[in-house]
């Protein structure tokens, strides 16, 4: 473990923040973190002991996972789950809606591209990365001299034989980069889903808030060659042995008590600039909340069709969901708190200070400025670069696309290729395929390119896309809207291309193959290709100039007001620790940072998503509560509040007590705290985790589920 | 003041209830409250003080206002207000939007048809009543003695020349009988209401809700002839002297203050059988809640059109969502607090004691089969009745159809007509029309008639209406829909009647001369008489059998369990008392008792209903609150909520504290305890008041309305 030079930058100075349990740190900053202050509040672990902890601590899917017996048994969220539940369900079996139980290790269910990845190791390698890079580059050079050397050290790096995987990624937006070592484990099963009315209790409705009622939980198995290697999914696998996993508390939480979590947190923008959070507050925003809406309305009406077709979009509906609250809560939360006001006042002062310190004038004068052009420059191609991207939702097109450019590509010498189309990457591209194809509907899919094609319609001059002008040939409204219809059925009608699985087969074939094939889809993505690739290039020119600047940015901040700095969150293995806390939402209103069965019960209609199963409703009228109980309480604790310091990604991590025990699985943040991901705020920002004997009495009380209860390992 | 004969019955063993706080208390009961234990809790006047305060409690419009200064000026909701200021206001000067203060009497604006009533006097007439019915009487028998009774009662005391008008009322639903005596004042002029972003702050959007921050306080002066007795509007008028007012408190409140309310509560329904509820939450409701949907929504449509429209209509549509919430509430509430299952159950429980004692199974061993059975009666027309009544949405052919009514009730000898067209009630419908015909649309009225015809194409058979039948012929659907659509605008277009005013005419007319006019809407008003009459009786029949039965339930109940009762509310004086207190709406979540402006600025989004004036919001960050803030707070205390037991009706009455001071204006109940009406609960029933330090703070710091300041007593 190297020692990380740490900078000290007191962002609760400028952000008006307290500093206490803001931060998602990495595991090599564990000893410059107040150690006394946190063992005084509960903590009774070393640095070292809880470093140690990372071996247990996964990527599990788009969330986290940890593991909770020597066999390999992960916990995670049950909205973790879902993608992996929802592929092994079928009209007849939805495990979605009853749950899934395994009574034994033959009844668990491979699920397939289901991965599981533990960080072995990692280590700063700023060094050799910026010795690419010199000051006379131009953005887009200084950009594909980063992006090459990254790869190359991810390739000297990856050990195929010892099953490494490398990654560098960049860290404080490019003032640092690291160098991370990944094991993954591609035969992972679905052990227990509790029924959907536990599991996602509360549905799309209470997402994102308190109080909360949901048993959002699921259980997973890794299993490994004879070897402890990760294999395809084979019979003759066996469950992962694992040295380090999580026993599980039965002490239980109160107001007051210390709490950390580790896990794998996936974007935050913490030290952005007023111009980037004028463009998320006035562009990016706003477009996504009316994409994700659009989204939404047609794969809904695509839903009411037939069942089937419901199962298929019902998770990403789910996501989408998901997106669009956060991206409103978003918006109403930068409106609420200010933050653009906020930032810009900061920045007035902090120019001012620049600005009568001739050194510091010298090294950031027009860093604030510069930054300020680069988004000027985004707003010209803004609008046309988000309904791009927004045609990407109608997968079908959007994957020929990806075969198209990917041969494009593999026209350039392997070290001058973009890396994102690394063999690497291609690979998991279609593996990932393969798995999405189950759930591709094709009239969905139709449907999203028709509204997606309509949104083109709206562009202002000089952002218009030409192919989608050449298919509405000057008409305008309805005759508009009919002609895109019209040209969008024949695309899919006379296209050979009818589901993902189809156009694997492309990611092989040049692009002269691929022109002579000629077929719609193709020649709709080489189209595509015209308009898009300029935009990529851009791109490139922005990540390049910003990520000269960022730095300068936060290094001026630094410089004026100090601190101890985290970096924003990539996806890294992050710890963070707070305690549990309710907070005010509102004038004249308290949320305690309990809740209790008796709240699931008050909430139960009936009625989706608020159907309790009738089961629970019967434990609660009995006391059946084992030894389960909430004794301040006197009923069965569902969910918590923490101070504690996570974003997406984080879903599924493990919530522990001062001795490193298990006492919850943190899933959500809450509605009030949705900026969090821009500005931490200890009055309001929280964690919302089940508590881990909800898990419990559910497994033990609801379900009976034996075979579990063996396996894990309780402690008072 | 007689002294009541006390009922005692246990309300809060029979409905689970504490019973502190709950009641809505005649005067004459004050002597029997525990009033020991109310002076303990921080109550310093006696009963005849108390007592005394009625002087300065009024009837406005459908709310209550109080005395505040010795000239008439009369304190009440803005809500209350609303029609007030909405006939006062044109598209030019529109005083609900930007409010309206008069700066001098002569400012003051007139409100034709708005009147202010004051109880003089009143007692127990239950013999006198009584006596007029015997046991051998059939239930339509039974109902015409008694109205005829109650009409010969109030025709003794009515006194023109001391200008006191009588109205005999039951109480315990029959079982007593009580006159009241009232004074009513025509000339009453609006002198203060808060811009609507104040006085309606949150709109329909937080009507019900907790935390509230809506300043909903309007004042008024009532003005009299120079001997100081009602009289209609005049110049020559001067303002109403008054003995009893009630002084301003700058003291504020705290969590655990005792408080007090008088005021004319409406309409309760605590001694309800499980029968009554059942036909509420299965027939009513729902059918009122579609009603009023339908209604809303027709006429959003029509105010669409101009603003004018939108204004005439805005009070209708306000009411209609206030009606709307309530059932939505009452509803949900019901499912919620299993009120049905409740009852049921107690009802059980109260026919095995009946059965069980001879004596009483001899008086009520029948009493709930009987109610039972006038229910199941009541299921066979309900539907029709209901949709007779929406039909009253469209004023012009309801307000022909009473006209007509009105002359074949004068075919009768005055003492056997229906007392519901006595002279003085049809006085006051003309008076009424006068007032309502400024708010009259004739689109807007076309419109409703057109939507509720069509609800009766959905009435089952044996409940279907004759003159519907009659316009669709057979047809069904859309085409069923077109005849009806064709037939009302002929109906409009061919009548003679264009207005309210234009049918006042009718109401001196004969039958015969109506039916000689060969008007359509003459003619349909004949056809409705022919299904809404023999609803008319069935209703007699269900009111003679149900003031039987209802009373017998009353005195089982009271002869098992023992307590002390109080009549429902019905629109006479009330007295009640309770702390100012907080609640826990649902698991996890604290309300405090008091909102602050800090609340109001959260809330703000710059758009209606949020939309908080510029001015207010600069008053909080100068925290320019002048003596008006609360040191609890530390801010502006706008909203709080109190214990004590209202219903609508109380909407602006004077919330006091022990001295009998001013300390809030009542505007509210609680979404979360809407069915008090049903049931009072004092975990979760509240009054929602206005500061009056927030009404003093806006009319000194926000509007600098001196001209009030110096009239209003304001006391420490």
């Amino acid at each position: 473990m190297r020692r990380l030079v740490v900078f000290f930058v007191a962002l609760f100075l400028l952000m008006n923040f307290a500093f206490a349990d803001e931060g998602m740190w990495l595991l090599d900053q564990l000893k410059d973190l107040p150690w006394k202050q946190m063992q005084q509040r509960g903590l009774q672990l070393s640095p070292e002991q809880v470093y140690h902890l990372k071996d247990a601590v996964v990527i599990i899917d788009g969330g986290t996972g940890e593991v909770v017996s020597p066999n390999g048994l992960i916990l995670t969220n049950h909205h973790v789950a879902f993608g992996a539940i929802q592929r092994a369900s079928t009209p007849e079996q939805n495990y979605i809606q009853k749950g899934f139980i395994a009574r034994s290790r033959e009844e668990e269910i491979p699920i397939p591209g289901y991965e599981v990845v533990f960080t072995v190791d990692f280590k700063d390698v700023t060094d050799e990365v910026l010795k690419a890079v010199h000051e006379g580059m131009t953005p887009l050079e200084r950009y594909e001299a980063l992006a090459h050397r990254q790869k190359e050290i991810e390739d000297k790096y990856e050990n195929k034989k010892k099953h490494l995987e490398a990654e560098v990624v960049e860290m404080f937006s490019g003032m640092k980069y690291y160098l991370f070592l990944y094991r993954r484990y591609k035969d992972v099963r679905l052990v227990y889903a509790p029924p959907q009315s536990i599991g996602n209790y509360g549905g799309d409705i209470d997402n994102w808030m308190w109080p909360r009622h949901t048993g959002d939980f699921s259980f997973f198995r890794v299993y490994a060659d004879k070897k402890g290697n990760p294999a395809d999914y084979s019979k003759e696998n066996v469950p992962l042995k694992t040295d380090v996993y999580f026993p599980i508390s039965r002490a239980g939480v109160r107001e007051g008590d210390f709490t950390f979590i580790m896990g794998y947190p996936g974007r935050t923008y913490r030290y952005r600039s007023s111009y980037s959070i004028a463009y998320h507050q006035n562009v990016n925003y706003p477009f996504q909340i009316d994409l994700f809406q659009t989204a939404i309305h047609t794969l809904e009406q695509e839903a009411k069709k037939n069942p089937e077709v419901a199962i298929k979009v019902s998770g990403f509906i789910k996501g989408l969901n998901n997106g669009l609250k956060n991206n409103q809560g978003m918006l109403d939360g930068f409106r609420k708190l200010h933050l653009l006001e906020k930032k810009r006042k900061m920045e007035q002062e902090l120019q001012a200070y620049i600005d009568s310190h001739p050194e510091m004038k010298k090294k950031y004068g027009h860093v604030l400025q510069d930054i300020g052009k680069l988004y000027d420059n985004l707003m010209t191609y803004a609008q046309r670069r988000n309904v791009l991207r927004a045609l990407s939702f109608a997968s079908l097109p959007a994957t020929v696309y990806q075969a198209y450019r990917y041969a494009i590509e593999k026209e350039k010498k392997e070290s001058e290729r973009d890396p994102a189309f690394s063999e690497k990457n291609i690979e998991r591209t279609i593996e990932h395929l393969k798995n999405r194809n189950a759930m591709f509907v094709r009239d969905a899919d139709k449907a999203l390119m028709k509204v997606f094609l309509k949104k083109a319609l709206e562009l202002p001059e000089g952002q218009r896309l030409a192919f989608v002008d050449e298919i509405v040939q000057g008409k305008t409204g309805a005759e508009a809207e009919a002609a895109i219809d019209a040209w969008v059925d024949e695309l899919y009608e006379k296209s050979q291309f009818k589901d993902l699985n189809s156009v694997i087969p492309l990611f092989d074939k040049s692009r002269k193959e691929l022109e002579a094939m000629h077929d719609p889809m193709i020649e709709y993505a080489r189209k595509y290709a015209e308009v898009m690739m300029p935009i990529e290039t851009k791109n490139k020119e922005f990540a390049g100039a910003i990520s000269m600047l960022r730095p300068q940015y936060i290094r001026a901040i630094y410089e004026w007001k100090g601190g101890l700095l985290y970096p924003d969150a990539n996806r890294t293995l992050r710890f963070t620790y707070g305690d549990v806390k309710g907070y005010m939402p509102r004038d004249a209103v308290i949320y305690l940072p309990k809740t209790s069965l008796k709240g699931v019960i008050e909430k139960n209609t009936g009625e989706p998503p608020f159907n309790a199963p009738e089961k629970l409703v019967e434990l609660y009228n009995n006391k059946d509560y084992g030894p389960w109980m909430d004794n301040e309480l006197n009923d069965i604790a569902v969910d918590f509040l923490h101070t504690t310091d996570i974003t997406g990604g984080n879903s599924g991590s493990p919530v522990l007590n001062g001795k490193g025990e298990l006492i919850g699985v943190a899933f959500d943040g809450n509605y009030e705290a949705m900026t969090s991901d821009y500005q931490y705020n200890i009055q309001l920002t929280r964690t919302i985790s089940v508590d881990i004997r909800y898990v419990m009495f559910i497994l033990d009380k609801f379900d009976h589920v034996e075979y579990l209860l063996k396996e894990l390992k309780v402690v008072q």
